[in-house]
């Protein structure tokens, strides 16, 4: 059996730094003397308290959750919150803006239209989702309830670099595979949800920051468990939470930290794009899929002249180490996800891979 | 830092198999050779996909599923069962017959006045859920579109011995807290569902085991993601499912066959339950709280004569390594949760140690 990690680009769920990953080893049997392991502990012991309460002030303070706004921990995922987003909040006019830029926001529409009348502010699909319209292209409904839009396509590699304006009409964000990659400033936010899998922790749990103004409001056949006021009353224990997945994003913050923070782990994400969109830019081989202005530095999705090649490329890449490049089956070709935890060799290295692969191919 | 690991009879999250939290530490940065952690791995991923069907096939054969019902993996644990059993099932008539053993029945049946007209089949809060009514005193529906009941009552301390008979009503069962303690004949059932943390997993899953002819009659608002339907036809996986949970659920169900399979986890689990409810039946200081027919082999309530005197054994049982035995405040007194992982020795020392606290008290 190999003792080596390989690189692991995949899309979500994905990398998790491998300290945290040696420290959830290490305290699996018995978390600092308490006699269990995490997963073992009643979620209302003082002991998970601790560990549920760190993690909730860890996010508050790195992401400068202002007081206006509550965090949750809720079941279900960010596909979940496709639901939970119209039944809570469409309610106020019955209507809701959605920008339609990749496949996620694409669903989450689609869903949100079962509860209420749904306008398409903006949908790039009419050059497949490689870019993000101008806040001049957004057409917007002065009563919506909200605007709803999903700031990184983890698809097609695109990532929105403006906050949309739309007055009071309340923003809502799917930040799912760009939360904690950069500064944001949450205020503006009427609603922020993220499922975890990609930035933040293993599967199985969304994030959700939102104006506590906006809560209280959901369509009578909401399941409880879907009321963001019963969770705001419940501090996301209406129910047993997922507590693992909140432990571990509770590492992932603190390990966050020693990177230098949001603002640290911004500089390394640019950084780390940086290295990949570099080679796409003096390659004759590789092509980037998404538009320049528009690129995320989450995905880097790419592609060459044929599907042979792309086939051959990934084959290579795979045997050397760099696993889960192949692209997503509606844009084809390959895609790099480097989201936080992807370590700034990892990058260096599939840069230096593709330089050779072109050289020798 | 202590090593020892304590005897938890917490009522869930609670105590999981050593050897399983042995194995998932050794495996987590590098499962298997696979170069990453199993909380790394893509939902769609061959080395994923393994684990995945490999738990959904141990699953089927610990329990007998018949090829008429299908198991699903879904998000959100028992709460969010109570809100998609009516928004799934209802629809057929418009009633269910709910019978109200518990706190947690109650606020199935509560959830469920929401999509439906309920008649409460029986309720056996006159005596403070004590026992469990017999089949006679069921108060049926003949057109209901299904009977839902808890098979055991984690709060109260009791456990259902029979299966009601209900005709042509589809059976609907919470078995939360006493799933894979005993062999269930599962096609008696429309549905069995079990928040996975306390006799499973750890928490932040349910697994739903259903008639797939039950499926498909939705509620027009059901969320997607909580569409049996949906989560039959993506084989749950809608959206990414909470994967590192049903991992660990794999892990348990390799070890619960290496205790004999099911018939043997019965035997055990009886054999357990003997020795606290012996220290009970031959005490003149700890009273059970359930009436004895209807005594629940996962959850062991009693108390003594005092509060004074229930909080003096249950600050001696923590100082020697027995924790989480104080009882709900609905019921007040002790509760000792014996679930599968918790080991023979415990149910041994607790038994010992309350012969002793009572001899020197």
């Amino acid at each position: 059996m190999s003792t080596e990690r390989i690189f692991n680009f995949s899309a979500g769920p994905s990398v998790l730094p491998l300290p945290v990953l040696e420290q959830a080893a290490a305290e699996m049997t018995n978390y600092r003397g308490s006699g269990m392991s995490v997963m073992e502990m009643s979620h209302r012991s003082k002991v998970y308290l601790n560990i549920f309460e760190e993690a909730k002030a860890d996010l508050k303070r790195i992401m400068g959750v202002p007081d206006t706004h509550e965090i949750l921990f809720m079941h279900g995922g960010a596909t979940l919150q496709f639901s939970a987003v119209p039944m809570n909040l469409i309610g106020k006019t019955g209507k809701a803006d959605y920008a339609v830029t990749g496949n996620f926001s694409n669903l989450a529409m689609k869903e949100a239209k079962k509860y209420g009348e749904i306008n398409t502010a903006c949908n790039s699909e009419d050059r497949n989702h490689t870019y993000i319209p101008a806040q001049s292209g957004l057409k917007l409904t002065s009563d919506a309830s909200y605007f709803h839009y999903c700031s990184n396509n983890t698809i097609y590699g695109t990532e929105w670099t403006y906050v949309p304006e739309t007055g009071n009409v309340p923003l809502v964000c799917d930040m799912s595979s760009n939360i904690l990659s950069k500064p944001v400033d949450v205020s503006k936010y009427g609603l922020i949800y993220a499922g975890v899998q990609k930035n933040m922790a293993p599967a199985g749990c969304a994030v959700v920051i939102l104006d506590k103004s906006l809560a209280g409001k959901e369509h009578p056949l909401t399941p409880k468990l879907m009321s963001y006021q019963v969770n705001i009353d419940g501090d996301s224990m209406h129910n047993t939470p997922p507590c693992y997945t909140i432990y571990m994003l509770g590492l992932v913050l603190k390990w966050l930290d020693s990177q230098g923070g949001i603002e640290g782990m911004q500089k390394i994400k640019a950084a780390k794009a940086k290295l990949i969109y570099d080679v796409l830019d003096s390659s004759n081989m590789f092509v980037g899929c998404a538009e320049k202005e528009a690129r995320s530095d989450m995905n880097v999705t790419f592609k060459t002249e044929s599907e042979e090649l792309d086939n051959k490329f990934v084959k290579a890449a795979t045997a050397a180490g760099f696993d889960n490049l192949k692209g997503h089956r509606s844009v084809g070709g390959m895609r790099a996800s480097i989201y936080n935890a992807m370590p700034t060799e990892g990058c260096e290295k599939l840069a230096e891979f593709m330089r050779k692969f072109e050289k020798e191919n």
